[in-house]
């Protein structure tokens, strides 16, 4: 078992070092993982497509994801047993909703915004520290979760909405949901949803965003084009995405999470 | 047993990684817990103040601290023995200062300049590879600190000087301490300072700034006030900060550490 | 046995929290030294000096570096066992190859490209993730070298040209080969090199940088100069450097990696 950690805090000040310092307090052995603690400050959507995608990759264990626009505020705080066995932790608001779709689903749920396991006095704005992972170190160590908080219903947790992709008149028209710090930008579509509007490997494909059109390169990868060209790639987690070979695409073409796109074979 | 590490080193270069190698050498099995990386250069203050918040965080161990201006010169190291157990590893600078007083005073000290624990040669620009955390590794190890230097007398070491904020005419007089990277600005004060001049939660408070006046509201947390609202507030370290929701104050006051501010109620 | 990772992954993103799953997922218990992932994108001779310098501080371990600008293309994967007992795993690109001289030489090499341990889809731009960790955590676990790749000819791989400094008319003709965060700059050079061309500790050197002149100090260490002033010196890696101190040799004298340098007592 490994307590896994994803935030946004960032790494200039003291946050991560005292939640480690926390949890080791707890469960003084158990390996911590930190996922990255570089999420944009408050970016739900981005958090929780980053914990789905790297659950696969992770020991089964506590997850940990902490980006929490509302501190502070009524919002519960949950720990989530899931059917694959890993337990998550985080604010409830959404956050956790597509790593336990990933996880198999949620077979137990408890609200610990009053945790026994809390620091107290758990202060307004630090809930990491003072509840998400003590009560993390604690399942970690073996406690179980009826004992971290009070049971509560599925159904009523938040989740983030991801619309899919869809066919329209030959275009994919699809939505922008993450930009790496390479301007690399991931759609919500997989390389089947292009090949389903007629775009295969090799094909030049027209990217319209806004008023404006680009022209890319339907490729497995970055080598397979010439420096400054557009690609149209599966990336690392098998989604469909928009790069340029050292370049930024989300800076030329102006592309920001949210926004629409439509890709077409040419 | 753990190490904890706090440094001015940033995360852009191997000075980090390079130090938890010299540590696994020396203690292969030990738990290094990075408190944080990224205190300003040189700031020495700054370092001592997170040392001492965090402190209560971490488990019992041997903690080191790295904000060493003086690197190369006659300065001295040390190593400090806290009431407490607690092992404090760093230059003597004052860095160390705040730590021992929450850690219960010190016990025994010593000058650990020519510790027959460095490597050598001692480098003159890296002492926390060649020096600090060898004697570190070496105390977490179990190596009494008797033979990691020669005694020193206690009262010859530096301190950080914490000037206590005072009321004047009704009028809470405090110096700003620290700022964070959201722009939040700490105190040298508590909530109590505050009410003992009249401001309780939920009244409007006139921050005085050089000559530059801004009202802000004493609230528990940012989710009581809207976007944009300045507020004063007792932040996760206890300490009485200023910030603005999902603003910058330290940017919009015009505050940085060591200026004064002037709070009362209105 | 640790794991040690190298690479110019930055902070920013989740890419290094998911390469420490796949290795907790394979070697559960192995410690891991992040050496650093703030390599500047691509710099292969940089990663390749950096691995070099920090190897002696590292315990004997399976040392990954993951720089890789021909990541998607047909360049080869290697791990290679050097004489000292350190494995290296990394690309076939020359980012290794300063560190296996350090290491006392190759006594094994294979091709991992299709390693029975790689993680299968591998991706087409995160080998770090789908091939490199994994067959180096398989490598901590135990498993022989033998068992990860097909053998290769160690006189086929690639190598990072490090030219070497030389004396000429009394100048020392060196080049700039690395620049830290602080403006610090390396040279291809020791302090015996400059000791050859006439200057000692304490005498003024004319530093020549394309068709301007500089004067700096030979000292031991910033504190021997005043603010401001430039420095020739041994740095922590044992290389000559110049510096300014409390200031950017690299921005001031407009100096890069690659750039010639030429150094005389003056």
């Amino acid at each position: 078992v490994i307590v896994s950690l994803l935030t946004d805090y960032g790494d200039d000040d003291e946050f991560v070092g005292v939640c480690h310092g926390v949890i080791r307090q707890i469960a003084p052995e158990v390996p911590i993982v930190d996922l990255t603690h570089g999420i944009e400050r408050h970016d739900v959507r981005r958090a929780a497509l980053v914990l789905r995608n790297a659950l696969p990759y992770l020991p089964v264990g506590v997850h940990v994801a902490v980006v929490d626009p509302q501190v502070g505020t009524e919002r519960r705080a949950v720990a989530l047993q899931c059917a694959d066995g890993r337990l998550l932790v985080g604010p409830d608001n959404g956050v956790l909703s597509l790593a336990w779709e990933a996880a198999g689903g949620i077979e137990e749920a408890v609200d610990v915004s009053r945790s026994q396991h809390r620091l107290e006095p758990v202060s307004a704005t630090f809930h990491g520290r003072d509840l998400f992972c003590p009560v993390a170190a604690h399942l970690a160590a073996g406690e179980a979760v009826a004992d971290a908080g009070e049971p509560i219903d599925v159904g009523s947790l938040a989740v983030v909405e991801l619309p899919g992709a869809r066919a329209e008149d030959g275009c994919l028209v699809a939505a922008a949901v993450a930009v790496d710090r390479f301007g690399n930008v991931a759609l919500n579509a997989g390389q089947r949803d292009l090949a389903d509007v007629g775009a295969k490997l090799g094909d030049v494909v027209e990217i319209e965003v806004r008023d404006e059109r680009f022209l890319a390169r339907a490729v497995s990868t970055f080598a397979d084009v010439d420096h400054g060209e557009a690609i149209v790639y599966e990336d690392a987690w098998r989604m469909l995405a928009i790069a340029i070979n050292r370049g930024d695409a989300a800076a030329t073409m102006r592309l920001s999470a949210g926004d629409e796109v439509r890709l077409a074979a040419r």
